[in-house]
């Protein structure tokens, strides 16, 4: 019996190993090996289709990407979920890009899930499978090296509000409430929005906003440090210029550099601090010496 | 000489494991083979005998523990210590559960141990065997599928300090206090104390509260981030009172629910961002689709 | 091709237990199996020459390391890269100390690396060799069972900012800056900072602090957990007293008990919460039944 197992354990290390440079890659946490049944999940979305998810990518490489399903608060269809994979990819690929803001059509951020979506998966399976499906989306979507805000207007509920936690930072226009409404659903989060929750808010406010179910205003938020900031503008053209004249301090620069700052602070969030330290010097080994830093010098020199 | 490495190895891998599976129903940190030695403990611990751990099971789903010792400031005894792993598996087996409120008996919280059993285990690994004895309750108690408060009244000193930090709130009442004395006493926490207290403050805020070891007022303890609540009573009926009706915000719903809520913050809290995700994700195909989401979604549709 | 797959993957758990024993002696990050050269580095760090790390151990178990270079901000030069690691081993050694204070000369910190030995090493394999010899240093700097202070005065700069995130805290006098200016230079941290950063602040604020490469004034610091106190004095001698008697609230008792309590806040910190929990138990263990403790425990019963 020996070599069978020793040969499953070697399988399984590969395993690891292969994943892992999946994951530098971007790629996704889900894969067959996980019971994880993506064709399957794909087909049964495929069925409940309504609104869409769009991408418009700007020249000062900020992304802008819209939950649009006005009548239905931007709910998630089944093929917006599609439709936000292909986004995510189309992102991925998009070289030149150093922020991304993500925002709702009509003056409101996202409800969660369509019912009828909801309710024609509801066996425990399928309901996996779909978890499965988006947490892999927005885990790919959170590692982008790309600087991202969730703008939240108008209401982030369910899975709406675990949406707003794939980005790096929320901003909340006057009157906008987050909530994790999964309780009174009979539910708990399921996108990832827990796990993400307990990484930006400490595990106490996570279990609080959980286990109680209530809004939270952008006062409540920023105190919290569940947004960065509280916007001015009540509309929505105003909200979105000032969501992107606040991201505008921090992409400011060469794309290249933005990325690799992303990079190493993601790793800072994800890994252990010995892996998290390694992967900072490759980053570093991406950019020292590269244009921006020879530019720099040059420019010193002759302040001198 | 290769088989006999490898079998070890393979056993290696079996054990972490077998550990792993172990832990996810709630069991223990150290078994013998961290060179534990539990019977020899519980027979030390048996020696010491005074006090007691009661608990009341409430209808509403919140579970009172009352640390009885009142004439050492309820410092736990040999006995005591045997008696709180008791009331731990208790409160695993309670499927009703929902909520925990630790309190201490005669308007104070915990001393930590008591004198006489200390000088009695004073020697290096009978002293490791305790900590290991202690570590593994209250990492049973941190993993409850319960929402859990620490009701600090009067002082939690030393051992009451660090048993504050197993639960996932504390609540302060006027003129209480929670002080890491260890340093004074020639000591670090042993009960897990530290480790948790780094995951409540962060490690900066922690170091000084344990090189310090002052003492921490409500309002300190609010800022830090130590406590969620000041309580305005001070005597023992009222202040138990004040805590029910604090935890309530957290534990209205269906138990089945609330438990799910506190499993994935758990595993938010104690593993990396991946595994969480995954836990995240089985947990809540324990209720999707459940009596308590069908009835939400019935309301829901009725309400359109 | 079996008995040499089992074999490799043998001397790999080999060796990650052996660089786990490496590590809990204090030893280094990165060793000739990470492609890390260090000899060359050493070698090119030699040929620029310039300043000094000066260390004084004081009588009360507190260690002043001054940044000398004070007419280059105290820049980095290739030499003092060499003395830092020199310093470091010695402060392993000293097992009386307590504490250590980093300051710069000249009434500031340090801003970062000298201008000429960056052009030197402006290859990438360079550039990342001098990141893990850094990094090594840096690591073991902050793994130190001292606890461990950057008295900021004047500038704290790139790499000079990232020197003072390996320190337990960090304390700034009126007009003091820290600044992560890496971003201006086309470059990101590669000396730790930003995993560290990470772990001070939280993902969020790094990210904001890293990308927006702004200066951070004291209150600024405060707020955001990157500071512990603004000190009122604005010269070299003042300055250092202050946050010499702020040390002393953390110090004062006996070295090996001190020493301790550093040691389970380290492993609070960079470990997962069980191996944390070990890793208290095993101090605790070095502590329990010494002289300090059961010096206190007589001191408590003549109080009775």
């Amino acid at each position: 019996f020996f070599p069978e197992m020793a040969a499953s354990l070697w399988k399984n290390l590969l395993q690891t190993t292969k994943e892992r440079v999946l994951q530098q890659r971007g790629a996704s946490l889900y894969v067959d090996a996980h019971g994880y049944e993506e064709e399957l999940i794909k087909k049964k979305l495929q069925q409940f289709a309504g609104g869409s998810i769009n991408l418009s990518k700007e020249d000062s490489g900020i992304g802008i990407l819209t939950l649009n399903n006005p009548k239905l608060m931007n709910a998630f269809t089944g093929t917006m979920m599609l439709e936000l994979q292909e986004r995510v990819t189309e992102l991925e690929n998009w070289k030149d890009g150093k922020g991304l803001i993500i925002h709702g059509a009509g003056n409101t951020f996202c409800s969660g899930s369509d019912l009828n979506a909801v309710k024609a998966i509801s066996n425990s399976q399928d309901g996996m499978n779909m978890c499965m499906f988006m947490q892999n989306t927005l885990t790919r979507l959170m590692r982008l090296p790309l600087i991202s805000v969730a703008l939240v207007q108008g209401k982030a509920v369910g899975g709406g509000a675990e949406l707003t936690t794939a980005c790096d930072f929320r901003l909340m226009t006057p009157g906008s409430e987050i909530r994790f409404v999964h309780k009174h659903m009979g539910l708990v989060p399921g996108w990832g929005g827990a796990a993400r929750l307990v990484r930006i808010v400490g595990s106490g406010a996570a279990l609080r906003l959980l286990s109680g179910a209530a809004g939270v205003d952008p006062a409540r938020a920023l105190h919290l440090g569940l947004s960065e900031e509280m916007l001015s503008s009540s509309d929505e053209t105003g909200a979105l210029e000032e969501a992107r004249a606040w991201m505008s301090q921090y992409t400011e620069g060469p794309a290249n550099v933005i990325r690799a700052v992303k990079k190493v602070v993601t790793a800072g969030r994800e890994l252990p601090v010995e892996a998290a330290l390694r992967t900072e010097k490759d980053v570093f080994g991406t950019v020292w010496g590269g244009p921006a830093n020879l530019q720099a010098l040059v420019r010193r020199q002759r302040h001198k």
